[in-house]
């Protein structure tokens, strides 16, 4: 059966550099791939660095796995065998505040040359890559708790990553994002965020570049300060705003509470946020984060950063932004089957009490 | 600011007609509504039918909420308010084996006319549409251990309901889903599935039905023809096949050890299954539901139909199947950011180890 490359458009490589690059799926452990879905083109990982046995995932082991450990791998990472830091931030009295370090257990991992994948029909890249962990000092402070400076300094500490990442020709998209609770995936206690650099776009901002480029050839204006522009004056739906972020509910929340934090400026790209802004962007993430956590009592949440991709090309229509996600409910069938997200208040209301917390 | 509508070729509806339609969004409550995001185009739904106070959601009222009941509200639905079924398959002896009714808090909802709706720049569609639940009698036997009459009985049921909710004009298209255990979304212990018959179409469906046709337009070739005789001869992600159905871990599983039933003959329409093989799919869908839950210790899972839309389009150039979800791992800020799930074995081991357990 003759190869058919469905995804060659992801990249900016010829039809010659595929061909060289490209090889037959080895299947060598410990090595993830990236798998295409030959029909929605969208990608999974299958982390074969993290592997298991299959006897692993059955529901009684999964279970034992759970237990809680009494030791905190992230309050000393030096003692307990993390990898070499590759960013420390230190008070004036050389005790460090915060640091970067490459993940034990990565998804994706840097070593050797991305390579192009087949199988068949099928369409794969070596899970290529880069896997960090970010670690602030404090056991318990996570997100809400920690003052604006605080907060400044990991969104510094992100955008210094960021560049530095993307310096590799072969990262195309660095994913940040952050899990806090066990509901929400976090395994790890210690708050700490991470960084996946990896070789293909995220489908999701994917479909939002698209969408904006799409938008401003239907309507002539960028979809994003339409947005802004609209909250800004209706203010149903604001959380909390300055003159440089806006931070409200969107209109298509896909959880309960949700709420995106957003520059009011147009810039696709969030690695070029400059320090005054970083400090703008604190203000609002914080008062974001804590009603949140005051409103729900705790709750667990994701958030991540939804930004143009480093591929070299240009995406003039895209806005990035922070989308929070409190874990309010568990996706389930209809969700998985369809990605339709059913939320059980209207963004409106989730706005009115998140304001009554500031 | 003027009124741009994104969401239009959605709906098989005029300009016109869909200014007459459109109306300023109402927010009674009560009511559902269809979200449209501005920028991709995806669909959320606002269920305020199963609407709670902003209080309702703090971490505290949630655990209290989850406390299991004695009593089952399956069990003898006739007893516990539950509406009037709309199909009830009954033995020789009169006692009921299967019943099909309204979901008592309804995500979507059929009194009324569809709307379209704006508010500024955004787009929704009242939450119009039907919210069913059908109920298997026994309260502990799940799909994994019925046997494959009783199956072909619940695809029967499925396909009775859809030929009925898809004369509604407005309903484009129907979900049909089983969430079991906890961990999967299900708030009852009892076996239950659901349909939802709504009139947006499914976006990940969407994703498929475009990539089918794309897929065809490139490679003069049906993709789901070409994956099945992939599959069919190399074996090794096969799960088990007879004559008309397959299912096999796909070769971009989002979870680890998904499975797809599928069948061997191009058919875009679930609906249309004859009678023989409904009992040719029981048999292959059976031995999939058997092997998870034996070779994961009885897992939750989630389970789900993908079939064409019902809005009077021809899809050619696609194929209904079904998409089994064990409970494996939790998604959290990677695959919500990115929509890149991470699955920790190779779906062709995985194939291997459930082959095990038939």
């Amino acid at each position: 059966m003759e190869i058919k490359i469905s995804a060659q458009d992801e990249f900016t490589l010829s039809e010659k550099e595929i061909k060289e690059k490209q090889q037959k799926i080895k299947n060598v452990d410990n090595v993830s791939e990236l798998r295409q879905d030959l029909v929605t083109g969208d990608w999974v990982v299958i982390a074969t660095g993290r592997a298991k046995r299959p006897e692993d995932f059955s529901k009684n082991v999964r279970q034992l796995s759970n237990d809680d450990s009494n030791e905190c791998l992230f309050c000393e990472p030096e003692k307990t065998n993390q990898e070499k830091d590759v960013l420390i931030y230190r008070q004036d009295d050389g005790d460090w505040t915060l640091r970067v370090f490459p993940n034990k257990f990565p998804a994706f991992s840097s070593g050797g040359e991305m390579e192009l994948l087949s199988e068949g029909p099928y369409f794969a890249v070596s899970g290529f890559g880069y896997h960090e962990v970010l670690v602030t000092r404090d056991h318990e402070r996570h997100m809400a708790l920690l003052d604006e400076v605080e907060i400044a300094e990991i969104f510094d500490a992100y955008q210094d990553r960021y560049l530095s990442l993307m310096k590799d020709k072969n990262v195309n998209y660095i994913s940040i994002f952050h899990n806090h609770g066990k509901e929400a995936g976090a395994s790890i206690a210690h708050p700490h965020s991470q960084l996946m650099a990896i070789p293909v776009i995220s489908p999701y901002v994917k479909l939002e570049l698209e969408g904006s480029k799409k938008y401003f050839k239907a309507n002539n204006d960028f979809v994003y300060e339409v947005m802004v522009e609209y909250e800004s004056q209706e203010k149903k739906r604001i959380v909390f705003e300055n003159d440089r972020f806006i931070a409200f509910c969107p209109f298509s929340s896909r959880a309960a509470f949700e709420v995106w934090v957003m520059p009011k400026y147009q810039q696709p790209y969030f690695e070029r946020t400059n320090n005054e802004d970083k400090l703008k962007l604190a203000e609002v993430f914080k008062k974001a984060m804590f009603s949140i956590c005051k409103a729900l009592n705790d709750p667990a949440y994701n958030f991540y950063i939804h930004t143009a991709p480093c591929d070299g090309k240009d995406y003039p229509y895209y806005r990035w932004h922070i989308e929070i996600l409190p874990h309010t409910s568990n996706w389930a069938g209809f969700e998985l089957e369809t990605g339709i997200e059913i939320s059980t208040i209207e963004p409106e209301k989730a706005a009115e009490y998140l304001r009554k917390w500031l």
